[in-house]
């Protein structure tokens, strides 16, 4: 039923991870996953520094903020460093909205935002989501 | 360099969500990532339901606590609900714990336990790892 708003199964894009400093945290993850990280781009209108790094099946994104009140500044402040979000990959970013928006899903900005990476992205309301933060993301063509 | 260490890069076998009641965010879950649940398994070691997703490149995994004093009981009264862990494909993970003991990671069970999902698995402590969860998982043959 469900099959026929979808015609496959999504794909998670990328894994978010808020850390406090870069250049430990940097190294201690290409440890952990024996990959070193392949980019590392600011986007400042997110007041955030991104280091990627690719997986076998998707990527992890470390996240620094760059200002005191940004984002994930904010997301430190009250829970410390760790997992922020979870980011699936849309062909229709605009689509995907309106049909999350349909099943009642409530978003933290509607319009779709320039992110890292060459891509539109979006945020749900971790409310409406059981405290998950989820992303939605779309190549910039 | 760390190629030496891995052959190949590492995988998301799942990421595991810890959530308070799995009937309604079974649901929810469904409708947000466009696919049903394939399976609903109990740990009764570790004290938890499970609920996997398949999705194109990776599963999802809900986590409901069945007992006061489980891990995810303990997680969710501390944090809330939310994204609790994020789990690795190893093909051997005794080899696996030796090489991260090796670079200095702590783990919570550095003896691998039965999992959920045919699974031995064991975890990473947070703190050793910027506050994520990192769990190891390797199929039982």
């Amino acid at each position: 039923m469900l099959k026929s708003f979808i015609e496959k199964s999504m794909r998670i894009e990328h894994i978010g991870i808020a850390i406090q400093e870069a250049t430990q945290a940097q190294t201690l993850f290409a440890k952990l996953m024996g990959v070193e990280s392949y980019k590392s781009e600011e986007v400042v209108e997110q007041g955030v520094c991104t280091i990627f790094y690719a997986l076998d099946n998707t990527k992890i994104e470390l996240l620094q903020s760059l200002a005191p009140g940004s984002p994930i500044d904010k997301f430190i402040q009250k829970r410390g460093e760790g997992i922020h979000h979870i980011a699936f990959a849309v062909d229709d970013i605009r689509a995907e909205i309106l049909r999350l928006k349909a099943q009642g899903f409530q978003f933290i900005n509607e319009e779709p935002q320039r992110g890292a990476d060459q891509k539109w992205i979006c945020f749900l309301h971790p409310k409406s989501t059981h405290g998950v933060l989820v992303e939605l993301c779309q190549d910039i063509k």
